[in-house]
């Protein structure tokens, strides 16, 4: 059975209510339903976290090699900002799928650069919630190429 | 029964014997045949094409308004350089869903922007043949939404 | 009897359809009707090709010399990537007006830079398709001066 | 019957003896008169200003509200820095029309950009005398077409 | 009764001591006192936190929806780097103003950008603490506003 | 009794009528009768001009010196490209506000750079016409800091 | 026997008449007249190919593969926008020798950035006609080298 | 006898209070005082301004032909923002000579570029009232040269 | 005796099995070993701490002042984005020494900037986990200057 | 008999040990030798030089003038920074012709510039040693079409 | 008696054959004697030298201090280059005056930077050997002020 | 025995007397002394020079190889600009350790980059003459790792 750590980053808890016309009405606890639901079918097992914090980030991913298979992480604002993310993901033996909920290349221009795309085996941007789900079937792809 | 154009950018048909270490051994061949049984499976119709020719994509996306319910985008080196397909994909009513099999953002830094990611729906990059599948699903999960 | 070559770059077939706010209803044929109109009350011989393809805009305007007496072209999306069409219009001794229906300068930064001015006579742009009439004009004018 | 407020900014007044290799013998007594005849023949009543104080321009289109249809500029050097003639265009709703004898996109690096122009309708620029007769007609269309 | 949410960013707390020549002698205690005499004078209820912490302040924001009226914000060194807090600010419907002691403008280049500007109502800096005081009644202007 | 200088940039005259989603419907009276009112509770004398001539606003405040106790300023457009005005706000001993009516940093790049706020004490933006009642409070507070 | 394929790209066939300052008298038929009696003696093959479509160049290059030796390629515009191109000679794996006939180093800035010279094995740029025989031989250095 | 026009570009009546430890106490008078010492010993006609205005400074020199042999400018300000007055030194057959009191090269980042140097014939700085002295030679000088 | 605060930034936990090429195989454990030998051998107290929050970095360094004689850190990833950190190190009276494992020039070029360096005395870099061993000799010389 | 000064750069000299990957195993010795060789077949007199120092390339050609018809020079690393021997080469009447061992367009960002380029009469990059005997053959045909 | 160090920079001694449109057809021997007439009408001692080694200005200026008053540099190429020259003045305590023969600010962009005018104290270009002359009454004036 | 070639570049014979502010009043000879004293005590030979010519270090570090095990290099001024001795530290396989007297990045911000550092070892910066010890050590330290 595969083990996968999903992260939300900064500001998603308050997805639902937060910019609706950029992010939908979708709330985090749909997000969390669907993915469980899928994991359940590809016979995988989840732990989902959600932080603000950088270093919370950090840590997690400096703890997960040799107990996940994969990360599947929106790094959310800490996208943009976050060079100690990068290097965590750089650091641990553990591949990362990167996903985000809205087009970022059609957003800020501040927006259009991913300090985390580089050392992520892929990114999935654009597709709502429906982003989760296919980055979810992407690192199971990953993982079993390698396995 | 949904129809989607998939669209193969310049240099594609040479996958497979093409720099190796950065798309693999999969073939434009296989990659079409994946598609074809997924879209099967998922009761959709697609037209596929290759073409080295920044016109000739500009004129199959100019067609595919009324025809086509999604595109699936593979701009390749266009991808970086051209805003008529830019403005093609704007200029039609048709939802496009841009794919890359490598990781675009781990390499040069001109490949680091895409001038057709503002005006796509989504983007999906660095999953090697699997980003043409999770993009498929994407496209009609976009229909779907729409519908 | 003077003879002008009218180019409509990539997308311009689309006219009407596409991006109404941007572009208005306007559709191609309109245009072109409106300069033919122009054309016979000014006694000058028009042709008008529009094309997707830079390579075929650029071969265009190789055999132009010779043959007429001015250009008239809306490089569109060509506009901001094209150094060939550029080269092009050097390269040929047959004076050029560039043409644009949107105001570019109020749109998209990319498109703020226009490749094709400085080999240009002159840019006429933000009218909608009464840009071309005055480009026609003004082409008749450079005529005039030059004969 | 329309009124329209014409603006020659700095040096305009130089014009004839001013670099002649860049803006000809042509001096403004010659472009007015130009206007004035065109203008008649319209059925359009102008005020011609010529001035060298981006203040008084200021002041002019300031006050141009309810006054004038629209308004026929020639910026120049005030193109590439005056926010304020950019701001008091867009304070007053009054089509403005940006004109240039010169082509300016052949000049100097700095030349190439127009404050002005991301709030004008459009812009003319490099055919001499000729850039104000098209972009006066330029004016009585979009009187028009908002009339 | 109006309730405020006041958030002082990282190294606050050692003011007074900290760099006397930029930020004079004043503690943080003495601008918490100044805070709650006015808002006490304006039957206004102050929540104010100190935090060295992006995340928490995050949270802080996050939280703030439904609870407080404004939040009035000097994200100090976070200003200049923190997309996290800049979209906390978006994601809840609670205005926000921001201030600073020092005259940002007038420091080290990488001082005068700041993140949090653009989704602030407005922004007040260089008056030491009274730019708090002016901050308190700038949020209780725009909450009389919107109320 | 203090005696402040407060000036108008240029365009400012047009408030109320001018671009009513930026600036909303408030006067340049309004706002100076509000000034007046609260100089007058604060035993203030003001003089109060509106210029659209950046070398009348650099006279001004050159004549400042012994005459007034601090300066209010709105550059308005000026904000962004008069050296002159920083220059003579720097030559003069007076000590200078800067305001804005709306939050310069939520607009165009171009207006996210001042040329005054290095030089000013400190800035107000972004909360309409408060912005000048808050930058008259600022402005005793600095003329008593120093007294 | 060695065959390289020669690559004339946009405009080349102009050569003669354009721009004679900057490129000369000598038409594309004397450069190709003197390529092949300079590969006759070598005992080289050649095929020479001038094409104003960046597609057709990609499609030449693609099939390049294991018919040619070795490519001598002058990309003339193409050389500074397309990326296409260059992805076609990295993707082959046969040696492209860059050649131009002008010093594009000291003419326009955009001139000064070749999108193929990093991918090429060379590149001899400013001795006119020269430039393509030079070229010619280095091509047959890089597969003796090779063979 | 020659005649030299003598303009002090905005805020130069101020000096001698202005930024003493950048300018030093030497004020206008004095400058001017020694400029027609040194003008009558070289028997030349002086006419000195001070003008804050861009305006102003632009008509002097448009409205210089024919009455002076050169201009001795210090633009002040206007040296990094004013093209127009760059327009009127072009525009004008009456050569330039542009000095500054203080070492502009090592002051603040935006005073190194000089829109006046590239029109002037020359450019003196640095050496505070002297430096007024010497541009005075280096005009007589270039008259001569020319005369 | 000395009492020095050794900070190591984020993920220097993980080092050991972290990208062995770039950082070797030293785990931090035996840095902390060698460095508390050292300490012993200079008579000099050591606190040692790791974090991957930048907060709780900000709040160590924001209470050494009194309690410790110098800072020895190495900001990881964190000197590349933290205007908190260099802050909090200007706020203290205490002197700070940054070091680094690897050479930060020979890397990414966003490595090669280090917003900590110009508040720290100086800067050891390259060495491995002898950089840190250098940077406590570097940090007690400091303090015996200062003492 | 032509003679041809050929000036090899700094650190030439260590070719053959030095980085082989980049320069291959050839020795300056062997490079002398096929110029001399080719130089005999052309009846063409050589005078080579290596030098490390920028200065005494200045010298070398500024003493060029009269006694030689063309130079070959490999700036080496001078070819990056040094203004002075692109002036000495602007300042004789000597053609000279660039070359490069390696493709300076596929290394480091900082090698793609030459300052020498924009005043050689053309450049060859990237064949090694052959690199030179090509220079030699370019020389010769500028000095036949000078001559 | 004043002491003067005059220092030419390369390529200086070619004057009079090299680039006579730019620098006319004055030798560095005219120079010289000019310098040397207005030196002895000074009461003024001057060692003039020219060189093309940037080392060997460095040890000039080195030891220049307690032996010259100033020091009269044209630096020339090195200009644009030198931080060793910088430093070099920066570190004796001797006054140095900048001149140029060309307008520097009229020709190529990277000739518009000088990295020696901050460190000196003024400068003075665009007035051929005049230049000279008045630089050398410049470091006249500033030994006057400081002896 | 190990041999260390330790180079001074540009200026640095000046210390003592140079920019005290900056330096300190140490003298070269001071940290000649010192350094001789510890490689004493560390049983190292030392080879000791100071250049202000580039070329003149660029040839010591062409010949140590084979004659010293590692270089000890200050490079000063050409830090900034010599890639000349970038490539020749390259060339040779001796490795190399950078120290500075002074924090570079805390100075302007064209000290901030390093051409040399990208192929040093490593960069020690700020500690005044302990740079050079802490250096040596380094080294020392880097010899034993490799030997």
């Amino acid at each position: 059975m595969h083990k996968i750590l999903v992260i939300h980053g900064p500001n998603l808890n308050l997805l639902g209510s937060r910019e609706i016309d950029v992010y939908g009405t979708t709330t985090i606890e749909e997000i969390n339903a669907d993915l469980k639901r899928l994991a359940k079918a590809k016979k995988t097992r989840l732990k989902i976290v959600q932080s603000d914090h950088e270093g919370e980030i950090v840590e997690l991913i400096g703890k997960a090699k040799g107990k996940f298979d994969a990360i599947l992480i929106n790094p959310a604002a800490y996208t943009h900002t976050s060079v100690a993310i990068r290097d965590a993901i750089s650091a641990v033996d553990v591949p990362a799928v990167e996903v985000h909920l809205s087009n970022i290349y059609g957003r800020e221009e501040f927006r259009h650069t991913s300090l985390i795309a580089p050392v992520a085996r892929g990114q999935i941007a654009g597709f709502g919630k429906m982003s989760y789900a296919l980055g979810l079937e992407a690192a199971l792809h990953v993982i079993k190429k390698k396995g």
